[in-house]
């Protein structure tokens, strides 16, 4: 199993390079557990979901205290084929294949019910995709019957799902919908986007 | 068919607002044949690849053009179940089912070869998904091939690959990528990244 993500953060400030700099500290607690490599565009981080999410979660939340408007972007990533089966990705949180939809469904309820807040609002937007064999809209469809009952549920747009609340039970929804929902073995991606201090009202 | 993108434009400084109001006159040749709806997180813009293309490359071109570490980022999606068909979205610019996927790639090749230059560098990276029935993977590797002779490919990174070069002929790389590859009325999508003038080198 290969898990992770290309990540950026995009402060729209001048000081844009101090803010990405010191919000790196918030991966700090996380690094252990992950391999992070960075370029010009983004930081790929590889590790377990349950590691991954946390990560990016402390990740925005640092670079929202500062107060301006920041963006963190995500391109999520498991089992794609051609990826390296990497110890460093190992996880027990993939939802086991033979579960029915509304057994995974209730599962995810149930974990978000145990997520802290953090103190940070996030404005999240993301696309499941979900590849290869299988009536992949089916598990697509039971992931937003999952979110429009998670608290965190706000809309659905073209192409993708509006998701608003605390940073805390966003990305565990978040990471609720890469764990659970697609073939344990398939591969499944995020394309994500979440949102604090934009000057447009929503 | 319903075909179109959520799209961000994020510039790095104080001034971001301006420079993002500023860049939407680049969309005024092209606004009568697309759709735009904006809220705080994105701009969805809906219409054919042929129109979208250019006017996401406009867009960015003249964000890049006043010198700030800007970036673009789009979810673009084709075919998606549920949408609805849109007539604005008509286009004979899909690749035919029937051809193989040499015959996809030199048309590609051919379409690159007629595409003038916008005087501004894009460092793009992007995933192209191919959803539902049939070889996914097959049609992905295929428009991988194409993106290595297409004189703008630069990398493959872990789940995404990089372009580099003149906007002009990146986003015409782009929308062949879309067109050619996954069936022509399947879903398919593209996450995409574009940044000019990072501070950071490659």
């Amino acid at each position: 199993m290969f898990v992770g993500a290309q990540v950026s953060l995009y402060p729209m400030t001048d000081g844009f390079v101090d803010v990405i700099l010191g919000s790196l500290r918030a991966l700090d607690p996380w690094r252990d557990r992950l391999r992070i490599e960075t370029d010009d565009i983004s930081t790929l981080i590889v590790g377990p979901p349950e590691v991954l999410f946390p990560a990016l979660r402390d990740l925005f939340a640092e670079a929202a205290s500062t107060g301006h408007h920041v963006v963190l972007r995500a391109t999520l990533s498991r089992g794609c084929p051609g990826e390296p089966d990497d110890p460093i990705c190992r996880t027990g949180a993939l939802a086991n294949p033979s579960e029915p939809l509304e057994t995974r469904q209730d599962a995810a309820l149930e974990a978000l019910a145990a997520t802290a807040d953090t103190g940070q609002h996030a404005a999240a937007q993301f696309s499941l995709y979900v590849m290869g064999a299988g009536d992949h809209m089916l598990e697509i469809m039971g992931c937003i019957d999952f979110l429009k009952r998670s608290g965190t549920f706000d809309r659905s747009k073209n192409f993708c799902t509006r998701l608003s609340g605390d940073a805390g039970p966003v990305f565990a929804t978040l990471q609720q919908a890469f764990c659970r929902f697609g073939p344990p073995n398939g591969h499944v991606t995020i394309d994500l986007t979440v949102s604090a201090n934009s000057p447009t009202g929503t």
